[in-house]
């Protein structure tokens, strides 16, 4: 049986349920739903990086990228990122941060966007698909 | 080729369009959207396990659990779990539902919880992916 | 490492953004989310099928079909389609279509629908994830 080993990089506080930031098994690691919550400080409640779109984007994405991380990856090994926005007029601006983000990476993931509710304050929830080896 | 097989269940009804409750393919184990049906009975169409969160959420991971286990897998397979609620108001109760079930669960899957539409009467929809041998 | 090639079928324009149509890491093919776009056509902007369900929905599996076949790869190998429709009194005729298309496939992918917004005009969305070999 492949062994499946939880991914928690030293940034991320305990989720808010039974469930791992991060999850690997065989060759698949599962992002678990990223938002932009700032790293988390001992003793203190999480903290969203701003009330913008930019500043939700930006840090949603390095968390996605401090679990890849910690589990050894990168954006390389990403094949599908799922991007969760409130509102269809942010499609653009986020696009643009996004781009910037992933600007170096030779084969981009696959993405959906689709628009739905999140909880009050959270613009923005991101989680990806690496296929490892 | 990898094979691919459906599973399905005892509980689990004809689903209403064509599609599998499950699928496994090489290593993949894929559990289709699961609501709070009780488990079907033949010539009487889906009855929904009651009109409450608490209600629904618990049929539903029963459901998904069905059809691990038809698959021979479990939780202790499962990789990522999508979880659909149609209101952040039952984000609590839902956490508190899950992580008792998934209690003695070594290593929790990753999950991402949005917010959509679901049809009438409905409350909770969840879907899993799963990691074979 | 497993080689990571992009998936772009030549009816395909380029994304709005820096993701891929189709990736291809190891034995996992994902499809982008698909919508009702018609074959590209050079130096003219994307334009939908039409302004129906139905055909928005029978351009979107297209859609998801050239990127499945620019892989080498077909309905067989698609473990699970994710639908995202805007409105659930589209359901049972989206059913209709998704039924008919998919008539031939011996075993029917996984398959979650919920109820999202899309961009302005879009009716429905899908995406799906294959396992090679």
């Amino acid at each position: 049986m492949s062994e499946k080993t939880a991914v928690t990089p030293p940034t991320h506080a305990a989720p808010p349920a039974r469930f791992s930031h991060g999850v690997r098994k065989g060759n698949v690691l599962q992002v678990a739903g990223q938002v932009g919550f700032r790293p988390a400080v001992p003793g203190q409640p999480p903290s969203v990086a701003g009330p913008t779109l930019r500043e939700q984007t930006l840090q949603t994405l390095a968390n996605v990228e401090s679990v890849l991380a910690e589990a050894g990856a990168g954006w390389d090994d990403v094949v599908m990122m799922r991007v969760y926005l409130t509102d269809v007029a942010h499609f653009a601006e986020m696009n643009a941060l996004y781009d910037a983000y992933l600007a170096d990476v030779a084969v981009p993931p696959a993405r959906t966007t689709v628009y739905v509710g999140l909880p009050e304050g959270l613009l923005v929830e991101i989680d990806a698909l690496a296929v490892l080896d």
